[in-house]
């Protein structure tokens, strides 16, 4: 993705300026360990570019930037804690490197960091960064609560699946592109819009992860393929598989569902075929064209040139075109 | 304290109203617990009476207030789990009577909310009061670090002590009346010595906490006379006496609570029998009173009437005069 390096770069060391050790060290090293753990820098990149092509220059919502990638890492300390996961990139989670304590208590501040990160924007760019901040990150906690109580519930519709998806994931895809619109001055037309592209791209950006979970080329993919099959977790593609099954198809895969005690590599293959028999796996890769393609026509009537929105399509196109 | 009735009522009236079920039920559930398991309000009562004594109506500063009352309690959540504690104000903690995820989880939306409710406030004073809350908010969790970090310490010093108690406790005191400053639109000079006056007595609250809890009247106190020293709390009293004595009272000192296996009575009574030799619990009298003296000279010449100014003395006394 050539097209972003340069908010990367930009990014990259404006973040390491800001990772630098204070004291209680109890308190700020797990947080600059999360914050050194890398990753692509997707959301922080999409506010600069939003900046960028409402013909501000980009630099100006580097902090906006910082408090969407601060805030972003403070949920991952916080959802490891919740699913008690071990690793996160590859390294240790927080609570698992520290303990859980620290993992609260050090995810609590950065919360309240994010939020100081727009007190160098004047009053009313100050009230309009951390208004969408507050509705979005209390919809990513809403998401998070969703996705807890639909682990023990057996009756999720897919209209309750995209809410959960939106709010734990696209909605901050959207406001972090609203946030890049706001520092530029954009009309609230424009920053609804925008708002609105990132959103759809986010949904759409989360349904296909959920596809490649499945389908994803397993030399490239990072993970093991299947993952999600083997937890039984019930993603829009076991959704609609239930859906559009018949009885006997449904009967089978809430079985393989249900069974703890299956081969794994099994288990695998055989809920993927009943997820192309009942047409799953192909309404899966349409309603992820569809997000797609609403977040590219939003963008289409955001009042600028074609040229300024290019490198965003570009990159949209990018990310959608991905494999692994 | 007939005093601050007015404002507990109206406060009281107010969180009431905020205090909704809303959905997920299992992220709000725990907030609307937590917030109506009562307490003092003193807090939110103290931001009502600032904007009262800078003449303006103290209704205006109802949302200040119970972002400082939604704060305290998110805080009180995450402190509870950090501190396995099983109960609050006599009921069950969040982590208790629902589980350690909800607390978190439920904790975090808290403090969203808590900035959520300046939204009512145009730009900059919607920036003043974030900016105030988030340099406070962020003190606390340091605050709790470092007591955290104590625990695990030998060679904590008094004026450490004084820091830590200072930042888990006194500096929300302070941001809790400047709010109600900011709020009525007080000079920054004197939103500034409303906050020390608030931070002096709420560091003085403290220390009297910690010599009431040896010393305190067992018939009124609430809870177990010497919790503290069961406990091996490095209080005041502990840290000066430890730094009065001669060299066989502070081994005496150390050896009683460096052994798990004493009679709790006779623990105590001993304890507090050095703490009275050494002079420790005579200067942590006198180190409350210089506190408490402090935040009066400091309300003194905060440039009000001196009619305006009495309910807020009235209160201050009758809270340093408290002795249960």
């Amino acid at each position: 993705m050539l097209s972003i390096e340069k908010y990367q770069k930009a990014f990259g060391a404006y973040l390491k300026e800001f990772s630098t050790p204070k004291e209680p060290n109890n308190l700020y090293q797990p947080i600059q360990y999360i914050l050194e753990l890398g990753g692509k820098r997707l959301r922080p990149v999409l506010t600069l570019m939003a900046t960028d092509i409402f013909d501000e220059r980009y630099e100006k919502s580097l902090d906006a930037a910082l408090a969407v990638e601060v805030f972003h890492n403070f949920s991952l300390i916080h959802d490891d804690i919740m699913d008690d996961a071990p690793l996160r990139r590859g390294h240790k989670t927080v609570h698992e490197k520290w303990d859980i304590n620290t993992g609260i208590l050090s995810g609590d501040a950065m919360l309240i960091l994010a939020y100081q990160l727009f007190e160098n924007y004047e009053g009313d760019t100050f009230k309009a960064l951390a208004k969408i901040f507050s509705k979005t990150a209390l919809e990513v906690c809403e998401g998070q609560q969703y996705d807890i109580d639909f682990e023990t519930r057996n009756d999720v519709t897919i209209p309750e699946y995209i809410k959960m998806i939106e709010y734990k994931t696209a909605v901050l895809v959207g406001a972090a592109m609203k946030m890049g619109a706001i520092v530029a001055n954009a009309s609230i037309e424009d920053q609804n819009k925008i708002y609105d592209f990132g959103k759809n791209l986010g949904i759409a950006f989360q349904l296909q992860d959920d596809y490649l979970d499945a389908y994803g080329n397993p030399e490239s993919f990072g993970k093991q393929v299947g993952g999600d099959i083997i937890e039984n977790k019930k993603t829009y593609l076991f959704l609609k598989a239930l859906e559009l099954s018949d009885t006997y198809q449904s009967q089978e895969l809430l079985r393989l569902y249900n069974n703890d005690n299956l081969d794994i590599e099994d288990k695998i293959i055989r809920t993927k075929q009943i997820f192309d028999s009942t047409g799953a796996s192909r309404a899966t890769k349409q309603i992820i064209e569809a997000y797609t393609e609403k977040a590219f026509r939003l963008l289409d009537t955001i009042s600028i040139s074609s040229e300024k929105k290019a490198p965003l399509k570009q990159f949209g196109i990018e990310l959608m075109n991905r494999n692994v």
